[in-house]
């Protein structure tokens, strides 16, 4: 495992240990109908009934846990700072009430009401800014500065993809026979954690991203290399991985990522449906994205002597009032 | 426990090893959020992970694995008949394939045609109806006969009643410090099942039954003594209960059900609501009923000294194209 790597298996086993006890140690679910339409055992890793509905508190309490290893800065941090009002802003908002410190989310004055209310329910302060990339970065720069906080990137951050990277651990005691686990990647600190928790113990267990057709910068950077995203938010309704993956976890998609599958958004919303019908487990469509995958033709076509395919279901936050793909057509129609 | 019952602890053990290895071993769940809400620790029964989407299929499977239980008619038997259109129907059509016999369903013209499709994908053949009572009972006999098969009841058959029983043995392994089970009533063979199996082994486990206020038959049972229902089907969108007690379950629930708590359509739509977004699981109002009562004021008032109190979430198959109560405003906001 080549040492430039911004983590190891050690740095996962530590977040292990640091998180232990404050998130839940998710069940891993099965369903029939699903195995028969993807011709292979699957197994779902239930991160939808994480604290605060996605994987991310995993990352975030890790973080806010170990802020003495950023040094002098990190040892007089009062607060912590994030500019994602998704998952990751929930996640760290719960994460620092945990720890007793304060937490500033820096969110668009349009954001959806739903989860401004979701991040202050957990403790969040919101700092408003206009609906662009440049107020978003410079409203967190200024936060940081004004709070004496330590911003924590939900994806780029060491100590954010070691905390993701205990799911890995989790997978491997819980489903000891596992030959492939998909995940869905957007910036890429969750796929990066996993693999790295996995493929240093077990090579040989297969480890493929997820993508939305519509948001396929990895797959891309496989073919091509990587280089900075510079387009604009892709539109898919796997709203979580719309972020493209950066400089720290890509060299880990490079070397540990087998392969990356697309999906349709069509895919996405019929596998999301299914799982809500068959599985009944209410995940958002971004964990939707795993089973589209497996239920793909292209992976299908995969040697049946992968059988056994663990697919994360890494979040169940959607806005009940309006879930489009509730009024698609099912699979089984 | 009186012998004049129509199960015994015996039974109930000798259904688990009948429909051992064919059913879900479900799990149990725990939320936080609603462990807030209902100031107790809440473990959540998830029948809604069973196969055919509900508890039904224990029951089912049981009867449809003895029919030699019922002498010669049982043995010469060549079909199953059922007048449920609902899960009963879908887990008899599955016992039955499960078991290399046929199944016949009687439905009202009028059955939606989502749970029609449901019966035939697993195996069933519908005998269309009229859609009054008498028309259903006339045509469910005249396909005894014509297909020499044998009517399981959904609720009132001792071996069906036994087959559900099994979710109580499960629940004392999973929740050893168990203080309350809470359980739907319809007809009552959820409830008697399990009160025999927890209350033979631990008489202190208390039983609660979990009513709709419009349609209390238990409650107003326990109160004046049972006598054969007369109603029209009351209206309630908990519809898996709208049925009422019959003279098998009665003197198990007079018994040992040690009380009836009744809820609101109001209460029964914002729990169910709750546990979509919170618990992130897929549940049908009817499961909801339970979470209502532990949520509810009278509930509530119960000693706190009772403190782990286990939720039976019966079922989740819903029409995800009409659920109503996902427009209503949840508990949260």
């Amino acid at each position: 495992m080549p040492s430039h790597y911004c983590i190891s298996l050690a740095s996962v086993q530590k977040a292990q240990t640091a998180i232990s006890g404050l998130v839940h140690r998710t069940p891993v679910l099965t369903n029939s109908t699903l195995d028969q339409w993807a011709e292979r055992k699957i197994f779902l890793k239930c991160e939808l009934f994480q604290k605060t509905g996605s994987f991310k508190i995993r990352g975030a309490l890790n973080a806010v846990s170990n802020l003495g290893e950023r040094g002098q800065e990190g040892l007089k941090a009062r607060a912590v700072v994030t500019h994602s009002s998704g998952n990751h802003g929930q996640a760290l908002a719960l994460a620092a009430r945990l720890q007793g410190i304060a937490s500033y989310v820096v969110v668009p004055q349009t954001a959806p009401a739903c989860k401004k209310a979701a991040m202050l329910e957990y403790g969040a302060r919101l700092v408003e800014c206009e609906p662009t990339d440049q107020s978003r970065v410079e409203t967190a720069s200024r936060t940081v500065t004004e709070t004496q906080g330590i911003l924590v990137h939900p994806n780029q951050d060491p100590l954010v993809i070691a905390g993701q990277g205990t799911i890995g651990l989790e997978i491997l005691q819980q489903v000891p026979d596992v030959q492939a686990v998909v995940v869905p990647v957007g910036g890429g600190g969750l796929i990066s954690g996993i693999a790295v928790a996995i493929k240093t113990q077990h090579p040989q267990v297969k480890i493929y991203a997820a993508e939305p057709e519509a948001a396929d910068d990895c797959y891309q950077s496989k073919r091509s290399g990587w280089s900075p995203p510079t387009r604009h938010p892709p539109v898919t309704m796997a709203d979580a991985v719309k972020t493209s993956i950066g400089s720290t976890t890509w060299p880990i998609i490079r070397d540990l990522v087998d392969d990356v599958f697309t999906v349709s958004e069509e895919e996405i919303q019929r596998a999301t449906r299914l799982v809500w019908e068959r599985a009944k487990l209410v995940i958002e469509p971004t964990a939707g994205l795993g089973v589209a995958v497996v239920l793909s033709r292209r992976f299908r076509d995969l040697p049946s002597s992968l059988h056994n395919v663990c697919v994360v279901l890494c979040g169940g936050n959607v806005d009940l009032d309006s879930p489009q793909w509730l009024r698609a057509p099912s699979v089984a129609s």
